[in-house]
């Protein structure tokens, strides 16, 4: 029961041994081989420059993948998580302590948290209705935790499905005629989800239409999730997409080139305030100031309730030497720093480096959820449309 | 008489044949060695990881060194193409054809062009008052370029100090108490300047005060100048800085982080507008967006009455790999791509790459020269300004 999954990039082994590697973007997967259950997950920090997937056979390994950002994305961290706890129950790990290193390894993303919740639920209410601490009570346990992992990976690959609707509406609502030139941040797309993600589900169906008349892409420093997932994304789905770098941006809005600003979100507050990768919050006031729609596609998940304001979210602020080195998607070169990447700065630079920012709601158009549009974005609109779901989801 | 200077990288010569590596800080020295006369520039693509200079004893390689960005800054600029005219008629090449490269190398910076033409005139005067074209009336003329290159790079100096004053003055008018928190863009220190430099110098000057609280130094991508270039510059000052993605800035703003925001400038339009690197428009309007002071320092010979506005300003696009692959500040690794770097986006992305992004005068607090400061910034201040400043210089 050895952890497969290490953090040098040393250990790592390719699933090949497990099964042949599929054509289709898959970011997450169970797997039952005879040697036990394994969650086999695509490495997001080595894309594009090779597909090599991670295979995590205890909750540790998962903690550590989801830290190094080899798996990653609001969405997917729910799955993620929810499929660790099922892992954890079915090695035999202690359940409780696995669902807290793994809700606690990134702070921000609300998902992570109630994807945790879900399948630690699911697992202890199968002990409470079966009572004894028996390996066949365990085991039923553990499967109804493997079932709620496997619920909410398929919502969330339905729930793809319907934001990409709702916000293909929305488009055509805001900019009549078509032929959109969206710009995007971070990546937000299959690797971020069991479908085909959130704000790029967006513009792939406005592409699947005919709509979509360019993909602006930020690169997203300082992980450069843009210029190595986004950019991949759209050039296997053959998208018009052209990269930049994120303060290029402006020039963009000022030249009259975006239609629309198309975001995920990390977490949205009860007040609408938006938390998502850092570069968010400058696009939202460049998009106001250039009268340019600001779009957040989330799913209901997202909102957090429970966090009054944009001032409650914690943001995760990370380590500065992803600012003052360069990292290259692939094994680290030799002679490279503690970091795994180049030195851009000098050496004893501190950088300041929180992985998000928080949009205000007033800067916000519009979000689109699976459960509808919000627009506009008000505590109330955000209250309401979260009760209507929790109706239907519970009923 | 071959070109020591090459792009590859491989050919590049150290100055130490020359005389030893002095501790200062000098982006660009005139040697007169046995050999014959050379221009001796600080290699700014190396830094911080490694001090090379590199050695030109012709104008192609000038142009070269101007092109790869070895030089650079828009003050630097004009001086580095004065000396290269001097060069070129010390060294015996065509001195139209030499201007006529020098100054085409970039088209952004107005200042280039300006100081090609200094000492391209010097050198025509000095023909014309001594008819004849025999070796001695050459040497006269080439000795009259240099002394405009001299001329210039001294004034530029002057002009350092007397711009530090000014902005000093104006950061004490705009934000009483002192204690500033500073974010600048790009690099605008000594290794762009004949002195020490435009909105860096004022940075540091404030720093000498004690008033300087800290320094916010944005990376700059793609060439990430600021991460380079200003950081190493502010450690050598052992100011207080720290760096941050461009796309971080906005967190800075919204937490309230940042009291003013300094930058230098390319080109300057008749009307204000203001070219400068990539990644200021957007820090313009977010600095409107917070009410925070937004201030260009740059030297008069930026101002380019010669164009209207900012729409008339010709800006610079940039090869598509320094987007798609990052490039590590030292000499070439094995095994990296045509841009000398390592690719972060899929192979055949397409990138959008402008070297510079134009500010609007409305956006700019106050433009300050070494004539003084020009606030509100609208066609008549400034051509005020300038007017005045010619009076002088001609008197």
């Amino acid at each position: 029961m050895a952890d497969q999954y290490a953090q040098s990039g040393e250990d790592i082994r390719p699933s090949e041994d497990i099964q042949p590697k599929t054509v289709d973007l898959s970011a997450i997967r169970w797997e039952e081989p005879a040697e036990g259950p394994v969650l086999v997950l695509l490495d997001q920090t080595r894309l594009p420059a090779e597909e090599v997937e991670l295979v995590c056979t205890d909750p540790q390994g998962l903690v550590q993948a989801i830290r190094s950002l080899a798996v990653r994305g609001a969405p997917l961290l729910g799955i993620a998580g929810a499929y660790g706890v099922a892992l954890a129950a079915a090695r035999g790990f202690d359940v409780r302590d696995a669902a807290d290193a793994l809700a606690g390894a990134r702070p921000t993303a609300v998902n992570l948290g109630s994807g945790v919740r879900r399948a630690q639920e699911a697992y202890r209410a199968a002990l409470a209705s079966a009572p004894g601490d028996g390996p066949a009570a365990r085991e039923r346990a553990a499967a109804a935790a493997l079932a709620a992992a496997r619920a909410l990976h398929q919502e969330d690959a339905e729930a793809s499905a319907k934001m990409a609707g709702y916000g293909l509406r929305l488009l055509d609502e805001l900019l009549p005629g078509g032929n959109h030139r969206i710009l995007t941040h971070c990546n937000t797309g299959a690797l971020v989800s069991g479908g085909e993600g959130t704000a790029f589900a967006v513009a792939l169906a406005a592409h699947r239409m005919g709509q979509l008349r360019r993909l602006w892409v930020d690169e997203t420093r300082p992980l450069l999730q843009g210029a190595r997932l986004t950019a991949y994304e759209a050039a296997r789905h053959g998208m018009a997409y052209t990269l930049l770098t994120d303060n290029a941006a402006g020039s963009l809005f000022a030249a009259g080139e975006v239609d629309a600003v198309l975001i995920g979100a990390d977490r949205i507050a009860a007040d609408g305030s938006v938390a998502n990768k850092v570069g968010s919050y400058p696009l939202a006031v460049l998009a106001r100031y250039h009268h340019v729609p600001f779009i957040v596609v989330a799913p209901v998940t997202t909102v957090d309730l429970e966090t009054a304001d944009g001032a409650s979210i914690e943001v995760e602020q990370r380590a500065g030497h992803e600012v003052t080195e360069v990292t290259a998607p692939q094994a680290p070169l030799a002679g490279m720093e503690a970091g795994g990447g180049i030195p851009v700065a000098p050496l004893g630079t501190q950088a300041y480096n929180p992985a998000f920012d928080v949009t205000p709601a007033d800067l916000v158009t519009a979000i689109v959820t699976e459960w509808g549009v919000v627009s506009p974005v008000t505590a109330e609109s955000l209250g309401e449309l979260c009760s209507r779901s929790r109706q239907v989801t519970s009923s």
